[in-house]
């Protein structure tokens, strides 16, 4: 890294002519609010700049080459693995109040946004014209579509429909130069030139400011229809997983809680079938009313089939919430419990799942240690949320973590599904990818970012 | 371009040293072969090498640098932007021996393959698991994986799948530097470090040679229909390709001939329909038997509504192989009739097909050009076969392309769909692409290609 100028009052005054004084914060409890996302401590930044425009993003980011500043973009801070959190301190650079629809074109299945719409937000929006955006991270009422474009925001509809990078057709970006470019297209094909349009998607605000998306969107479901299933062991849930799959059956969300899991929201969950379960999916299906009414049934049939117990379908709309609510939660309840709380979030081939998450019981003794799982059965997609008792056992976990991570290489897998690198996971980025992999990637960095202004300290040591 | 090295006695025996001679080819006439692309005029390279692993591709690239010989990877040449042309000789590396179908895992749902594997022996492999790989360029009986991959191919598939990108998960590559290194992933979901997978993919093999392709599988849908329906003019048939998506019916092919196209095709089309029509449809849905033939009605009566003259459900499996058969040979026969025949494949909004296409009858007359138009109406991708009695017209006829190709980006088109740059696209680059973009690119290329020994000469003047 360069050693970063210091924000003095030369600088701050160039920065409030550029991009006006409206936008800069420099009150230190909002500093503070602004300097963490949702896993991370704050790092505090210099100030804030809450930008509205590109034109003003351009000028932030040509007087942080002229003055050497650090410059971190941020959504609404929803991230799990610091990427937003201003390391160096330095300016952040909040996306927030660049939250406007531009365009929802029915005839073109596009919406145009700015990245700092929250995502149900556009969901909603599109739904109102008989559109759908499937991305669904679980913090979808909070976060920004530009956050999610960062980090390739993934969720339980991957299962069916892929994730955040699958619906961003294009790109506005104001790269660290300042320069402004767009990247990938507004249609649904398009082979012009290298893809820095994925490039800057998943790059975690490092390559480039995300400006404007370009969203594809698809019709709307007529219909979603749910169902839960109890099981008697963790096998047997992920053997109904594969089967319905093979089979031809792919819900629009499969997810699953571990026994632990089930143990600490058994109170709160609208079943007495739960009381006894070690292990619970939750299942969705949408399309045509009819047609998934008879999908559901063959799906139940299946998770039958592989010893489940209980089979609830279609719960009221009430026990649905309750349901998703209790699925979104679950991290928070593990959160509170103990002292130590470490979220690992991991994706083995969809076959695989059983076989990694049977394991993680001798990872447990072995290194003092409580694992909770839950996630995304649809794509292999694992929350593995470590705990502790005592936070001093910190140092043995992290080999525990570790021993976590080669198993789950070992078997095809990969460290990160949806949470991204940022801080958190770069001291193992080196166990998945190759010396020369990144020496590549840091060379493009150096490319898009010479003076390595913007986010720097993230993805790579 | 660096000044190439010719291939002289001494560096062919070092060739031959480093992949055995048996991989050599120098036989004149094979050369000319692999010299042309399915559309490009043959370069006669120096010599072919047909590789059966990436350890003989990573010494033949080794050598290449050291000794600064160009190197053009080459699928099954059915490229239509003379992407593997060996525009200025050395050695042609052709991947269509390293052809096996490594795995197919049912429980993962994916698939590992060489690049040579001919895509349809890839669908019918996987078919017989019960398995689905959607991507189907028109070639897709002769065309090779790599070569799909190279260029991200596309198809009639595209409307409801999506194309080759969407559907490799992780590959290895050779770099041009002779490192082999993995990008990606085995899994559904995966954000670690930056997105060298796509940005590989679609680089028309001047990054680096592919030699190992992880695929996304997905269950076989039950049955599929198709549906054939004539319009009095073409933009009563894009109405409805709008109207039915809007309406929540996406089918998995809708693909439309021109009036010109019907004109040259109808002695072969099984339809005494096609005689008086304008404009016609091809539309296909798959999934469950009774509900893709409800949609297929619902389909129908949408066509009827924007003025269809007559739609014709479910052809006999003759005359679906039939249409089929001449939607795929229609560029050839256009190619027959005219000494000069010039295929671009632009993309624009859906909404947007008939405002483009109902634009070229000025161009017509303005550059004394034919065009012929058909393509896949459900994404917006369109064949635009520029066509003249008289060679001697070329240079009006390229102003008349480059005012086409304004008014595509004018609607927020694209200049390529699915084809690529290759060489025939190139010198159009930088009206779709800013200069900084293309900088970026170049500089890209720089970093995995420092001596420009990997595919000279393509994407960019």
């Amino acid at each position: 890294m360069p050693a970063y100028t210091s924000i003095n009052s030369e600088i701050l005054s160039k920065i409030k002519e550029a991009v006006g004084t409206d936008a800069v914060i420099q009150d230190p409890e909002k500093l503070i609010e602004f300097g963490k996302d949702a896993a991370e401590d704050a790092h505090i930044p210099d100030l804030v700049v809450e930008a509205t425009s590109a034109r003003q993003i351009q000028k932030l980011l040509r007087l942080a080459n002229r003055h050497c500043f650090p410059v971190t973009p941020r959504g609404l801070g929803t991230g799990l693995a610091g990427g937003s959190v201003p390391l160096f301190g330095g300016v952040l650079l909040s996306l927030a109040k660049m939250n406007r629809i531009l365009a929802i074109e029915q005839d073109n299945l596009i919406a145009v946004v700015e990245p700092g719409v929250v995502t149900l937000d556009l969901q909603n929006a599109v739904k109102e014209k008989g559109l759908f955006y499937p991305p669904d991270p679980a913090s979808l009422d909070t976060c920004s579509i530009g956050g999610n474009a960062a980090t390739n925001a993934g969720g339980p509809a991957c299962v069916k429909y892929g994730t955040t990078r699958d619906y961003i057709l294009g790109l506005e970006a104001v790269l660290p130069s300042g320069e402004i470019i767009k990247a990938g297209v507004r249609t649904r094909k398009g082979v012009v030139g290298y893809d820095l349009r994925h490039l800057l998607l998943g790059s975690e605000g490092t390559l480039g400011v995300l400006t404007k998306l370009i969203l594809k969107l698809i019709p709307l479901p007529q219909a979603i229809t749910t169902m839960v299933a109890f099981f008697p062991k963790l096998t047997s849930a992920m053997e109904s997983v594969t089967a319905m799959l093979i089979r031809g059956h792919v819900p629009c969300a499969v997810e699953f809680l571990d026994d632990r899991c089930l143990e600490i929201t058994k109170d709160m969950l609208p079943f007495k079938e739960a009381q006894s379960a070690k292990a619970m999916l939750i299942i969705e299906t949408d399309g045509v009313q009819d047609v998934i009414e008879r999908q559901m049934e063959a799906i139940g049939e299946i998770c039958l089939e592989c010893s489940a117990t209980d089979v609830i379908m279609a719960p009221d709309s009430l026990k649905r919430a309750r349901i998703w609510e209790i699925r979104r939660a679950v991290s928070l309840r593990i959160e509170e419990r103990f002292p130590l709380f470490l979220h690992e979030d991991v994706v083995v081939p969809i076959g695989k799942i059983a076989e990694l998450v049977g394991g993680l019981r001798g990872l447990e003794e072995m290194y003092g240690m409580n694992v909770y799982s839950y996630g995304h059965a649809g794509d292999g997609n694992i929350h593995v949320n470590i705990t502790a008792e005592d936070p001093k056992n910190r140092d043995r976990i992290e080999e525990g973590i570790k021993d976590l991570l080669r198993k789950v290489l070992s078997i095809g897998g990969t460290i990160s599904g949806e949470h991204g690198i940022g801080i958190a996971k770069k001291r193992f980025l080196s166990m998945e990818l190759s010396a020369e992999s990144i020496r590549i990637q840091k060379a493009i960095k150096d490319i898009f970012d010479p003076n390595q202004i913007l986010n720097p300290g993230k993805i790579f040591e």
